[in-house]
């Protein structure tokens, strides 16, 4: 359920959800820092969080995530980014949208869906099913989905080493799938979904999420 | 499903998957060693193995589940439970028993039903759903429960200090939980469980568990 939902007070001041999706190298970072820039100029409170890794819990699992020496195999990848997920739903997301708090998070249900399910080829319904147990019944007012074509992401990664690696470690496939799950979920929740052209220049992609809160949320970001 | 299954081979040159479950103090550690013992007086190949911690991986959600400090939630926990399970099955369990081997397993699923479901209070259909997903129908051939009434448990806790405040801090009522769900399972399951009472000696144990195996695998344990 979302804070509206479950708080008594009226939705102008209850809490408010806002994912960013994405691959990596999307520009997520770069927009949540300038939206996040935007609330603090306007004093409105917020706070930015991610996946995994937004508890102390998500921190020790999301170093275990990115080690390769594990090995861990996609279904128990799987069961870590759930266990980051109630942790974090638990001790950061509810109390926060509880207290009224904009919450800015880099990732959440969705990029599960499209990594592990699309991307690692898990059960979609598996993947969803115990993305519900996760979040119970919480969801994201809005998930702004930074879509890049695979070519621009290839390009993006190359820049770093690392980036190149894991690219060719993973493969073209690999991230088409995953591009077309977050296109997908995208599609089937277009009510709660921006989905921006992630190549366009981040001033523009700036003003048009700053636009779309506007527009949805006028109690919430209005004058 | 169990290697006998799956395997071309006959049964009796097929693993078999025996698990100990009880609660710590219930002497798993004793019998197990004592068996391994027996085995390797015959030759028999086996291994010892353990949930949580049998991988790489699994040894470090293990830490992170003693940690007080980053205080999983329960649900948090059940998922890094079944993080370690999968893990635990497909890098340990199914090749040492596709290796023929006889695999000796410090718990397994039985004990996230009794300590997760019963004693923390999740739901028991969800425990039994996530624990399906996470042995792919893996299965112990036989379960030995090591049955300890909660009054003999305090008893052995008690002996050590941070027992004593372990118990203290879960409660009677929590222990009392788990020792009923470990008997509801054993209920359902007699097929393949070896219910025994932990209160006897040790080297009684070990007689009816050697015994045992040697009734239910005769072609594995017999002459």
């Amino acid at each position: 359920m979302t804070s509206s939902e479950r708080s008594p007070s009226p939705p102008s001041s209850s809490g408010l959800l806002i994912v960013f999706e994405g691959v990596d190298g999307s520009g997520k970072s770069t927009q949540i820092r300038r939206l996040s820039g935007r609330l603090d100029k306007r004093s409105l409170p917020h706070l930015f969080t991610k996946e995994p890794g937004g508890t102390p819990l998500g921190i020790r699992l999301r170093e275990i995530l990115l080690d390769p020496a594990l090995a861990a195999s996609p279904l128990a990848q799987l069961f870590l980014f759930l266990s980051d997920r109630t942790q974090h739903r638990e001790e950061v997301l509810r109390p926060a949208l509880d207290r009224g708090l904009i919450v800015l998070s880099d990732r959440l249900s969705e990029a599960t869906m499209a990594y592990q399910a699309f991307g690692a080829g898990l059960s979609r319904e598996l993947v969803a099913t115990l993305n519900k147990v996760a979040l119970d019944g919480l969801r994201p007012d809005l998930t702004i989905l930074l879509d890049l074509p695979v070519e621009a992401l290839e390009e993006r990664l190359s820049a770093r080493a690392e980036g190149r690696t894991r690219f060719e470690g993973l493969g073209r496939d690999y991230f088409e799938r995953v591009r077309r799950g977050y296109l997908d979920i995208a599609r089937v929740h277009t009510d709660r979904t921006l989905l921006l052209d992630a190549t366009l220049s981040p001033d523009l992609l700036e003003e048009r999420i700053a636009e779309e809160l506007l527009r949805r949320f006028p109690g919430r970001f209005g004058p």
